[in-house]
Formats: C-alpha cells, sequence, structure tokens
C-alpha cells in the first residue's frame, strides 16, 4: 500500500516520518526502503560524531517493525542501555536534529525522556528495561489503562543479575509484559557465560546427556513395553533434542511465553510477529536474531571495534586520526603496565566485566589468558569474585568503568573492604567522559569510595603515576582503588621495561611548584587536574600572582601533614578535582583541616572548592564540558584570581 | 563406628568435638543424638541472647553431614547470608564462647574469617556465596591445589540478581564448585518470584501446555506411526509430566550437574550424598529440602517470627519483654503513617524486598494489596521498578533497610534521580543497628546517597518528625530518602488520624535551645542524636556551660541559613551524627561553611565533629556502640567540654 505517487526508490521516505503513526500507509518494499535510508543516515552522522554504530545498525529493521505495530504515543517503549536507538530517534521525529547526535547541547546518544515524549524512560547502563517495564506494567493495570509496554534487552544484557531479578518477578506477577530479547551474541565483545551457550544452543553435552536418559526413564515408566528400537532412536537423535530443547525453557519456566526465535532482519516476518504478540497477554518473550552492525560491511566484519567508534570514513570504514594523536591513553598505559606487572606477580588476576578492550585488559588476555577473567556484564559478580580469590593469597585487578563499579558498591563495601582483602579496583572513565553523557561520567566515584574503611583511593596526575599507583597499590595487604579519566593524559614519559616502577608511601603527595615567589595561593589539584593547575600557575605567574601546586595523589589516606602545611602557610587553598564537591576530594580536605583545628583559627587560609556541580553533567565533548564547569586551565585561574580579589561570588561550578 | 565407651544417649557429645575431623568415629545414632544436643545449644543460647533462629535450626543436619564429609582445614564453605551457621560455629570449636553469641566482644552472629580459621568468608548480605566460591575455586586451581569449595545458598538468596550471575558463570568455567541449594520455601517471609514456583514444581499451566505440546511433536516426527493412544496417554500423564520437568533443568541448562532433591534432615542420606559429590567434578548444585525451625515447635510452626529474634522463654516460645516497652518502633510509625497517607493518595505504591514485617509494610500490604509489591531479594529491581512506576504517575515507597539500599546505589543514580522521579526511599536500621554488627550497620547511607543530584534526604528526631517527612517527601516532584534508627525513638506524640500531618518547607531545620543562657556551644545533631544532644545540652547546662541545639532535618537540601547564623553567633559548633565522619552530614555542614566562606574569617567559630569512625563497627547492643563511640548523651557533653576547654585532642570517635 504505496501512498500514491510515492515511489520510495526515487524520494526519500524519511523526510515524511515525524511520528511513528506515519509508517502506517508504508507497505513492504517502502518499509524495506526506508530501512536502507535510516542505516545511510546513521553510517553518515555517526562517522562524522562518533558513536554507537553497530547496536543501531543491527536494530534498523526491529525499529521499524515496532514502530509500524505499536502506537508509542501511548505504548511504553525501553531500549536497555539505549545505545541502540538511532534508528528509533529518526523515526520518532528527530532527523532534522540528528546531525547534532552527540554534540555539545545536540541530540543525546541515548534515549532521554525529556529530549521527546517518545522515550519513555532514560538509560545508559545496562539490563534496567524489564525492571522499568515491569513497574510501567503495574502502573497501567493499576490505572485501568490499556496500552503496552515493551522492553527491548540484548542478549549481553541479559546476563546481568538485574536482568534475571526483573524477569523473575515479571513472570511471577503475570502482567502484560512484552520482553524482545535482541540476540546478536554480543555484549559489546563476544557474551560469555552459560546462558549465552544456552541462547546459542550449545548444550553441554552432559545436559543433553542428562535430557536423553530422563526422557527414556519416563517413557519406559509410562509405556513398560516401550520397544528398545525407540530407545535406540531417541539416543541417536541428537539434532531432535536440541531442537526439543529450546531457548524459550528457561523463559518458559519462568513463566513467559516465547516466541521465536526469529530473524530479525526480516521485516515482513518481524511485523508479522509483533502483531500477533500485541494480541496475547501476559508475560511474553519474543526472540529476535540480529547481527551487530547489519547493512554496513566494516561494522559486520568488526563489530567490537564499531561497537562505540570515533570518526571514520565512511566509504572504508577507517578510523579518522585528528591531528595525529600519538600519545597512548590511560586505558592503554594501565594494560601495558599490568601486563608487566603480571610478569614478576603470578599472583595477579585481571578481571573485567564485558570490557576488555575497553579497559585495555585485552593484551593481558593474551599474554595470562589463565589468570584473566571476563565475567560479562556483572559487575558485582566480579567484585564478590575477585574478593574470594584474594581470600585465597591472589592479587585480583578488577577493572571496570568508574560509572559502572556504581553497581558494585554494596560488594565493594560488604565483600572486600569488610575484609580488608587486597582486590584493587582500576576505576577508567573517571570524571567526565564526554559524549556518552550523564549517565556515563564517572562523575561520584571519589565520594561513594571514599568513605568505605580499609580503602585507598588515589588519582595520577600523569602516565607514570598511574604507573607508580598500580605498583603502589600491588604491595598493600588490603585494598585500594585508582581512578583515572577517559583518554590521553599528559604525556609524560613512561617507565619503559628497563626502569624499576617505584611505588608511592601510602599519603605521600608532593608539592610540584612552592618557591618564594609562590606566595598568594596554594592551588590543591587532584589527578588530571593537576596539570592544568600548573598551566594556570605559570598564566598567573605572568599577572603577577604566584601559586604553588600541591598532588595529593592519595584522596585517602590523605597527605595530611602536608595540607596542614599549606593551611598554615598560603593565605588562600584552591581545591581543584574532576568529580562532586558534595563528599569527594575536597571535603576530605575540608574534614582534615577541621579536625586538625585548622580552619577556625585567626590567620586561616581563605578557601575556594571547584569541581563537579550538584546536578547531572550533560553530554559533550570532554575538552568543552571542562571549560563550561570552570576545570580547565581559565577555569581554575579564574578562580585564583577571584579567590585573590577575596570576590565573594558563588564557586564557578555550583 | 561409636568410640569405645562413649554411648552418646547418656554423655553429652558435643564438648568433645573441637573441629570437624572430630565427626570421623561418629555413627548414625551418634549423629543424630548430636543434632539434638545442637538444637538444644542453639535454643538455649538464643532465647538468652537473641538471634537468628529458624534458619540455624534448619540446617543443623546440613551442618553436621558437611563436616563428616569434607575437611574444612582445607577445603572451603561459604555460608550464604550466614545467620544459619550457628551449628558449624559449634561444629568448628565455639562450644565454650557460644554463650557469648551476639554479645559485646562476643562471638559474631555471622560467619567472620577473623573468629574462626574454619570461616572462610565474611557474610551478612545474601548472594555472595557462589560468586566467591568460584574465585576460591578458581584460585585453587591456579595454585595447582585439590580443595573443594562449598557454597550453601538459601532458595530466597538464590533470587537475588548476584546469585544468578555467579551461577551462570560458574557454569560457563564448568570448575570444581560445589552450590547447595537450601531449599525451605522461605527467605525471611515466604519466597515470591517465578524462579521459587519452579523450584517447589508449581508450574504455570501456560509452560506445562507448552511442554506436553513440543513432546508431541517431537514424538511424532520421530514416529510418524506413533499411536494416537500414546498421545492420548501424554495427555493426561500431568503427573509424570511434572516429575519429568524437574527443578533440575534450570541448573542443568545452566551447565551444573544437578542432584536432589534430598530431604536435608535424613542425615544418612546427606552423608551418602555429600560422599557421592566430593568424588564428583564440574559444578554441582545439590538440591537440599529444609525445614526453617526444625525440631522445634514454636519456630516451626512461625518461622518468619522465629527468622531473628528477641529474647523468648524456651519451653513455649513466648517472646519475653524487658521492662515491658509500650512505645512504638520507627518501624511501626512508618508502617502506620503510610497506611494513613495512602488512604487519601491513591497513587501510593509500597515496595519491599523480602522484608514486609521488618520495614513495618505488613499492615500496608494487607490494606492495599494491590498496591503493595515485595519483591524478593532483589533490591536493585525494587529501585528500578519504582522508577518505572513513578515514570507514570504513581508514588512508590521503596522501604529498604539502609544496609540493603547499599546494592541499588547504582539504581537510585541512574534510574531515579537522574530522571528526577518522585520515588521515596524509606531507610530503616539507619546507624547502628547493634548486635547484627559490621554487615548491617547502616553506617554509610547519608554518604552515599548525599551527593546524588536531586534527591532530597532527611532524619527525623522523633516519631511525630518521620511522619512529616514523609507527608513532605510525598508532596515533592523529585526523589527523596528518609533515614531513621532501629528500635524505638523518644516516644514523642504522634499524629493521629484527627490531626493533619504538616509537611515540612524544604531545607528548614529548627533551634530546639536558643536562649540568652546557650551562648558557649551550639550543637547541630541529626536525626537520632537530637534528643541525646538536647539531655547533654541540659547536663551541661548544670555545669554552666550553655548550649544550643539546632536540628537540622534536612541533610540535603542543608538549612543553609541556619548553619551560617551558627556560625556566626556561636563560638564553637560541635556536630553529631550517627553516620560515618567521611562524607557525611558533617562534611555538608563544611562543605556549606567553607564555600559561604565562614569558615576562614577571623571570629569563625571552633567546630568539632562526632560520628562513626573510619572503621567497621563492630556487634554489640546499640545503647553500649553508642555509648563506645561518644555518640550518647555523655559522649556529646564530653565533646562540648573538650571544645569549651579547647583541648587538643583529637576527636573521641576517630
Amino acid at each position: 500500500m504505496i501512498r500514491p505517487g510515492a515511489n520510495p526508490r526515487m524520494k526519500p521516505l524519511l523526510p515524511a516520518i515525524t511520528k511513528p503513526a506515519d509508517l502506517a500507509p508504508l507497505d513492504l518494499s517502502a518499509l524495506t526502503a526506508l530501512a536502507a535510508e535510516l542505516r545511510q543516515v546513521i553510517i553518515d552522522t555517526v562517522s562524522r560524531n562518533g558513536g554507537h554504530l553497530a547496536p543501531s545498525l543491527g536494530v534498523v529493521e526491529l525499529s521499524i517493525a515496532l514502530c509500524k505495530v505499536f502506537d508509542f504515543s501511548k505504548d511504553k517503549l525501553i531500549w536497555d542501555v539505549g545505545h541502540q536507538a538511532y534508528a528509533y530517534k529518526l523515526l520518532t521525529g528527530r532527523l532534522k536534529e540528528f546531525k547534532t547526535l552527540r554534540t555539545m547541547g545536540g541530540l543525546s546518544g541515548f534515549p532521554k525522556p525529556c529530549e521527546s515524549p517518545y522515550d519513555h524512560f532514560a538509560v545508559g547502563h545496562s539490563s534496567t528495561s524489564i525492571s522499568a517495564g515491569l513497574g510501567m506494567a503495574m502502573a497501567r493495570d493499576l490505572a485501568g489503562r490499556n496500552n503496552k509496554v515493551v522492553a527491548v534487552i540484548g542478549d549481553g544484557s541479559m546476563t546481568a543479575g538485574l536482568a534475571f531479578e526483573g524477569l523473575n518477578q515479571a513472570g511471577h506477577m503475570d502482567r502484560d509484559l512484552i520482553v524482545i530479547l535482541n540476540d546478536n551474541e554480543m555484549s559489546i565483545s563476544p557474551n560469555v557465560g552459560a546462558l549465552s551457550a544456552f541462547l546459542s544452543r550449545k548444550m553441554s553435552s552432559r545436559f543433553m546427556q542428562q535430557f536423553k536418559k530422563s526422557t527414556e526413564q519416563i517413557l519406559r515408566q509410562m509405556m513398560p513395553d516401550f520397544s528398545q528400537d525407540i530407545v535406540e532412536y531417541l539416543r541417536r537423535s541428537e539434532s531432535s533434542f536440541r531442537s526439543f530443547v529450546t531457548p524459550g525453557m528457561l523463559f518458559e519456566a519462568l513463566h513467559f511465553e516465547y516466541l521465536g526465535p526469529i530473524d530479525g532482519h526480516d521485516l515482513a516476518a518481524m511485523v508479522d510477529v509483533l502483531e500477533q504478540v500485541k494480541e496475547l497477554e501476559g508475560p511474553i518473550l519474543v526472540h529476535v536474531l540480529t547481527k551487530k552492525g547489519k547493512g554496513y560491511v566494516p561494522a559486520e566484519q568488526n563489530p567490537t571495534y564499531f561497537h562505540g567508534v570515533g570518526c571514520f570514513e565512511p566509504e572504508t570504514g577507517e578510523a579518522l586520526k585528528h591531528g595525529g594523536c600519538l600519545l597512548p591513553t590511560y586505558t592503554e598505559v594501565f594494560g601495558d603496565t599490568l601486563c608487566r606487572l603480571a610478569r614478576r606477580n603470578s599472583s595477579i588476576v585481571a578481571i573485567t566485566a564485558a570490557m576488555p578492550e575497553g579497559t585495555g585488559l585485552a593484551c593481558f588476555a593474551k599474554q595470562y589468558p589463565d589468570r584473566f577473567v571476563d565475567v560479562g556484564i556483572c559487575e558485582q559478580h566480579a567484585v564478590t569474585f575477585a574478593a574470594g580469590l584474594a581470600t585465597q593469597g591472589y592479587r585480583p585487578v578488577v577493572a571496570i568503568y568508574s560509572t559502572f563499579l556504581q553497581r558494585s558498591y554494596d560488594q565493594v563495601v560488604h565483600d572486600v573492604c569488610l575484609q580488608n582483602l587486597p582486590v584493587l579496583f582500576c576505576l577508567d572513565r573517571g570524571g567526565l567522559v564526554g559524549e556518552d553523557g550523564p549517565t556515563h561520567h564517572g562523575a561520584f566515584d571519589l565520594a561513594y569510595l571514599r568513605h568505605i574503611p580499609n580503602l585507598v583511593l588515589m588519582a595520577p596526575k600523569d602516565e607514570p603515576e598511574l604507573q607508580r599507583m598500580l605498583a603502589t597499590a600491588l604491595e598493600l595487604s588490603g585494598p585500594a582503588a585508582i581512578r583515572y579519566p577517559r583518554g590521553v593524559g599528559p604525556g609524560a614519559p613512561v617507565f619503559d621495561d628497563s626502569r624499576p616502577i617505584p611505588p608511592i608511601p601510602l599519603g605521600q603527595g608532593e608539592f610540584l611548584r612552592d618557591g618564594d615567589d609562590c606566595a598568594d595561593c596554594c592551588i590543591i589539584a587532584l589527578g588530571s587536574r593537576v596539570y592544568p593547575a600548573l598551566e594556570a600557575a605559570q598564566l598567573l605567574a605572568q599577572e603577577g600572582i604566584g601559586c604553588a601546586v600541591l598532588n595529593p595523589r592519595f584522596v585517602k589516606p590523605l597527605p595530611e601533614a602536608m595540607l596542614v602545611e599549606a593551611a598554615a602557610r598560603w593565605p588562600r587553598l584552591l581545591i581543584v578535582e574532576e568529580g562532586t564537591r558534595l563528599g569527594g576530594f575536597s571535603s576530605a580536605v575540608l574534614e582534615c583541616l577541621a579536625d586538625r583545628g585548622v580552619l577556625c583559627r585567626a590567620g586561616s587560609p581563605r578557601i575556594k572548592r571547584l569541581g563537579l556541580p550538584d546536578r547531572f553533567v550533560e553530554h559533550g565533548p570532554q575538552k568543552a564540558l571542562r571549560q563550561h564547569l570552570g576545570l580547565d586551565k581559565a577555569g581554575i585561574a579564574a578562580a585564583v584570581r577571584a579567590l585573590v580579589q577575596d570576590a565573594d561570588e558563588p564557586p564557578a561550578a555550583s
């Protein structure tokens, strides 16, 4: 039923789609043409702006089918994680703004209710969709409404405990809820875990044996004269058994009605199945098979690389290097150094939660496969598993992004720190991550870790200091955490293999500028803010304002004597961190100075604190965000100037 | 093989058991006698000291069988949650100290590695055992050792996502690991969730239908001339199908070998099965059926009440009321008030994670069954589910103990606060909980919640203030949290049904003592510390020291103007909270005063902070712990005296 006069091969369809209802008149060939248009726009935009390419390409047909069948002006849709929602954004009236994807002030890379009435739940972290959907389903029933609720979740996200908790309760509550399992046999990297093997029907032989034995037994019991021939036939019919024991059994056991598996790129089949599903009641699971990166050869061939990607040449898929930056990232320095330390220390075990590449552990995995574990998207388990290893004398290094370790907070407290076990947490993406925005910024780590007893907490100013902190942590008898930012550091020369990496004494900071010409202010800058503080000090020196710079290195234990010295020697202190101003590093400094009685005496210094404000910070380039929040060289210099002038304006970041 | 001369019916066996190996010579009748002795000691001690009676009575035979079969001087054992380990404590050389169970300085109510070399992992929160055990199994394999690793986990704990994550990876890693599923169809209250129904073979009829249909299809395919009689036979053999679809299938699908179900009180069978299991390799799940409270009639009849119990009369099971305290607990005030508010506000939905009684929601569940949800031991899901409800205009009230909400930290940040959804968190057991000790103290809540944007955070000084805070929170358009202590409050008269409950303006504190005779010090005391502060002020008045008392009510937003006023008017400030001194309420006050420029001026007040120290606080009576940590009336008075004398000793609590 093509619209009169419209030929999808000639005139683009997408510009006319301002809401899902506009899909209603389109027939299969038009929808197919639309899918090609969506892919083109997505590839073009992501090649310029960077973004989550492969996941979004994989669900183009699914997005079209959902919008064709459901009415998302009243039906609810939750995209789990949400990085696959680009096609959905384009189908819900955001074509014009799509070129601003992930740019500052532009469209978010994730669904966001304040961006569109078609985005029903904010997402970013994985595995929340079933729980949120079940809440929406209960609300619908309480209110006596009749809308549908659809949660789309990947097979990777399905391995997280939260998803299982949601499934388990959804089966129990028996409300209308449609869960679409988007099965591409990948999360970010290929999936791990028994569930994954189950979904792909790679049953263990033990399970198959057991299953056949049970079948035989029951048939024999039911039919005592059951012929041996049939038993033999059963024995040999391995393949029949494999198709008999479907992935659906697991979900059916949890009281879900199971449909599938369905080819997620077959638009006709998808529309057909979803039309059926719409008429069903109770909890339903639709198992859809998709290919990550579908329709773009480079992404199909390398879905891990194209999961989240920077700018690239759309014709070839080749990465565009801006300015040819040759510095190693903190991630790389971490991975290389851990490999080096593991050479001499056979007790080191590296653990990641579905992020071997992102955390820099891919090389470790290759060099020390026996001592590397990818637990899948299971941050909670990663930490408790590490605790188990540590009780037996091993030195687990758990590398998880700052924002994702939030999900293990209880395990860090209860399983690691309470027992004072020597687990090392390496928090990549501490501070502002940039384009992934508020769900992904590592804004809270210092505040949620600092108060946990026994934990040593560090932040390096540059690459060699990260190396030294790793060496330091691995000599401790208890737990430690190191947080470092996304991207490259200042490029300080690292300790190569020929030089031993000296550990840092616990709680030892360093004065980096501390001369007679630095009398006006002491900048106490943490981690990634140390170099910008030094640059600000140089800038201010030209203006006649003398600044010392103290690098505390440790958030816990604090370099207390140095802080007290700073408070005694300087009339002004500026504390700078790229983390929340509530309960973070600068609060630790205030606590220290207050408890030492330094703050409340005549002649105590005037103090100003820079950090992340008490609101969720939006997406944008790291550099722009730092500038906006006054955390770069210029912002630090301005804060010192204000302090020197004793201006009474509120802190820049609040 | 009874030891020569020993007759278990005559002479108690338990005193001779100083380690599991001492069970080796005991035969079945001796082991049975030992079980009776264990029960007697447990009932006697718990009747005097209080404790987790029903869980421990349920695993007496399991504990004996484990100690008989395994060698826990090298094999590893993790009791999930750990409140069921009393028999194990008695079998591992702790009979003499057992009378000190849960008393200050005495035995912990949970396994604790620093208490005994037989305790291999510290526990308290649920569902950690499989992950920890898998870590220990990997460590064993890396080190080339051959010990066994056993995790004992209840069916309630099995519903938590962390347990599923552990199972999923254990099946994948295929290491030797024995998981014992202690299935008593209860967690603390009866279990919920589809998994629970699956374990108890209460399959959904839909699942059974689907399963029968599949069986028919496959049999027809394999045997085209399969007679209709057999199909009919299959159709009618519902019960055969039910036994065919065993609980084991789920675990076998996750690559576990499944044994069971076994009667967990049949000692001979248990020893027999565990002997077999010991010889098997790979991941094994042993399904054991037990009865909570087994062997003590009152506990068998009321396992929820006897899950965790105070002192009782052992003959009858009747609770002993010490001093006949008639005050309602905060838990009761919360439950009653929420019922009252729900009468007028039909958008209120109450959510608990397996704690309807413990959180005071049992009455709500009865009065508003449609608006009450017990999600089981799934704190993460509870919060994201609440977020889903809130997006649809409902007002979810999530009641979870302070220590258990730690497990939902990421969901509070990412699913609730990021979207600024009006979810109310009611944190019972904020502060020191007493005898349950370090795994259960609500020490960190203020610090882990305070830095989350959009969240309003309150702590009431007494019962009517809790009521007012509930009313306040339910009028907000965003998220809020209220934390209150375990047990009774000061007994202030509550707002009964005849009086409306007035909300409190956001960020409004109150001066409770503020006269001309209060010039020496202002005590800023939070929540449960307000009344002790008032009492301390009265005491000090008699000594000629004048103290004002400020009740801030809000940790966020702070009553900033009042704090600034306090800093301006008083020469000394004492800040008191029953929460960590790192990043908690007192740090918030320091931040506020520093940012307002109040701290660092001539004439700024001297400040002292009282709170929980930077270490895990041991178990003991709440009163004794508060005294020990200087947080009671006497401690507060002493801190003021020291401040007035300007003594430079370190703060009492550090």
